[in-house]
């Protein structure tokens, strides 16, 4: 197939494949995660190269399964691999920053009914000391039950009870509401609590209970970040694998490593030390408490989301630090400078119903020396201290150099075949 | 005192009020609508002057309170004064396009706790053959039986619970998130759904009724403009009467007549012959179909929303069929050109924080010819089509220019004195 012909059908898969929301369960249950076993963020990672931050999260989801009574016995469940850990993108996952996933966990499962795959992922936990951020308190382990005991199960029956709620076109109307869907989720994540009212009160669940899961629902505006995240993965997993595509189908970062895949060279990881963000620091905090950048949320700029949709989310620019509304638009248009096309469903009023950018090229990544911007959440860099800001990290060049070069040497491999 | 010190303190009104939904109940307690008694929108009209889509409503109120069995009855006791028809706008209430209000209906009432005042204003209907859109079949009447059995009672219970909701707060998040709050309401409508789904879920109301009511909001994107006429209505009334100001605070419509009032000209309606919006049409419908412009709701371009704030919702734009992003923009701007300032709290995001234009200068208006603009909803002219297209309009010149000459007069007289 010519790299034309590949990258227009990967291109397609990004844009046309339809994730749909159908339920949330237990990871066990979800997708079989095993017993024993911690997902994270990133590409794979041993223990001894984690920063922190994700150490710490790591050692919290191990005592909250019950599986050691204290850090330093997690630790060396860990370290000895009575306890295995492994990246949430090798078992249809993705993970927000640390991106914890432990069997007994909530996940929202994402079905692509274009393609049959499902993709799964947390529940956001809101703001303040979270798992995500590394805090490993006993009030982390404690919404973590609570999660599982009580919310999970309201929200799986109400999502079940929809019959699938189409994911894409409530990113596409909440993208013209002015969210990036990466460090703004207001509009999508209002629409979904809108669309989860009749279910929710329909669901005949204890209206304590109930209250409690909408009370926590609507009081975090990036309720749905981790949705858009297992909407990317679910839209990125059919097109690993489609052979001769330059184009990029996953980014992740892991606190230590930043992670690209591309279509075309199927499972392969090509990584490089992770940068840090640059942006806004929560009042108290400044670049000194910052830990380097983290999580699979960077799935949502590969599907043309986050910092590519930023002219869409002139609100966004500002939290993240990255100036005005013409500033936005600047970013939407370098970053068209390294994407194949437009989205033919996110749409831009204030570009007049341009679509975003989708599609990065790591040629193009790699000719221009423009790489791919991606608005995040800065976590701390002392586990527990939770989220001290909000920036734009850069997508490190290496990545996208090594991809390029295993790149031809595979066509050179299938022209000398 | 001083035009300038007036308008100043007239412009703080329209601004900084705080608008707070605390209750739906039933018009006759809430603010002691009489009893055989309709208001409807817009300046004091005669039956014999009402366009037919206007009597049609006023007919169908009729025989919604069971006061009439037919039209022809209901028309009779209208005409001979049996059953008094009257402004929405005298009552301390609003209502978008024919504005039928009755003593049963429950309407939702904001309070203005910068003031004590407090507005009122009926559930929004939906789409399709509704009242205030002079549909009267009784599909009509059911929906409103409904709406005053089971819909009002049960929001009337969650909005109590909440102590009551910061309307100027949740407006000023929407117009972030692209609503121009007339034509646009999505992002506030779905706010207030995520805001009203814990005290729904603790309502312990039947899951079944519940599930309706939900299910009612959310599926209607304008829901939260009857609100947002409250909120306008609460905000305006305290400055019906401060001397000396020449900014307005009403304007209104009733199929027939275009009415503005002004704030140092006190309970006087200046009028025109309304005129007819411009805007796109639903499919199968054209401008031969039209209803000259109605409604209470130009009361949220009265406090710098709706065309006023084109800039901040780009979609809007498209809808009214006014152009793209840049025409939003110029929209805006020639509104400023009428505005005594910005607004501080409604601010855009596409615009670089700037704030809506607000607080619309009669003495701007005839001197620069620049009338205000209207985002619209289009009904037809023949009772029962419902809504066939939305648009802009422009308030009448002659309005405005009534308007100053009395002012001008009233001064002269004070000097005199």
């Amino acid at each position: 197939m010519s790299i034309k012909t590949a990258n227009q059908e990967t291109l397609r898969g990004l844009t046309d494949g339809q994730p749909v929301l159908v339920d949330c369960a237990p990871a066990a249950e979800a997708f079989g995660l095993a017993d024993r076993t911690v997902l994270h963020a990133g590409p794979p990672l041993a223990w001894d190269r984690a920063c922190a931050t994700v150490q710490s999260a790591l050692c919290c989801a191990v005592r909250y399964e019950g599986w050691a009574p204290d850090d330093a016995a997690a630790a060396d469940l860990i370290h000895t691999g009575a306890v295995r850990i492994g990246p949430c993108h090798h078992q249809a996952a993705v993970g927000p920053m640390t991106g914890i996933i432990t069997p007994s966990m909530p996940v929202f499962v994402v079905e692509n009914r274009a393609h049959g795959n499902r993709a799964h992922v947390t529940i956001n936990e809101g703001l303040g000391k979270v798992l995500r951020f590394g805090a490993n308190d006993e009030s982390v382990i404690e919404r973590l039950r609570w999660l599982a005991r009580e919310a999970g199960p309201i929200l799986g029956a109400a999502i079940r009870a929809t019959g699938g709620i189409d994911l894409r076109a409530l990113m596409a109307q909440a993208v013209r509401m002015g969210d990036d869907m990466h460090q703004r989720n207001v509009a999508a994540s209002a629409l979904l609590a809108r669309r989860l009212l009749g279910p929710l009160a329909r669901s005949g669940a204890d209206p304590a209970a109930l209250g409690r899961v909408a009370d926590f629902m609507g009081a975090n505006d990036q309720f749905f970040l981790n949705l858009a995240m297992a909407a990317g993965k679910a839209l990125t997993d059919p097109c690993r694998g489609i052979a001769d595509s330059t184009l990029v189908v996953t980014m992740a970062r892991n606190g230590t490593d930043f992670g690209i895949r591309v279509a075309g060279l199927g499972d392969r990881w090509f990584t490089a030390p992770v940068e840090m963000p640059t942006g806004l620091y929560f009042p108290g905090y400044t670049a000194a408490d910052a830990n380097p950048d983290m999580g699979d949320s960077a799935i949502v700029e590969t599907i043309g989301l986050g910092a590519l949709a930023m002219a869409a989310s002139p609100s966004v620019v500002r939290f993240v630090g990255a100036g005005g509304f013409q500033d936005a638009v600047r970013a939407t248009e370098e970053m068209a400078e390294i994407c194949l096309g437009e989205h033919p469903h996110f749409r831009m009023p204030t570009l007049d119903e341009r679509g975003t950018p989708v599609g990065i090229d790591i040629r193009k990544v790699v000719e221009t020396g423009i790489t791919p911007m991606i608005n995040t959440g800065i976590a701390g860099k002392i586990p527990g201290t939770g989220q001290v800001g909000a920036g734009v990290a850069r997508a490190p060049l290496a990545c996208f150099a090594q991809a390029l070069e295993a790149f031809a040497e595979g066509r050179q491999g299938k022209m000398k075949n």
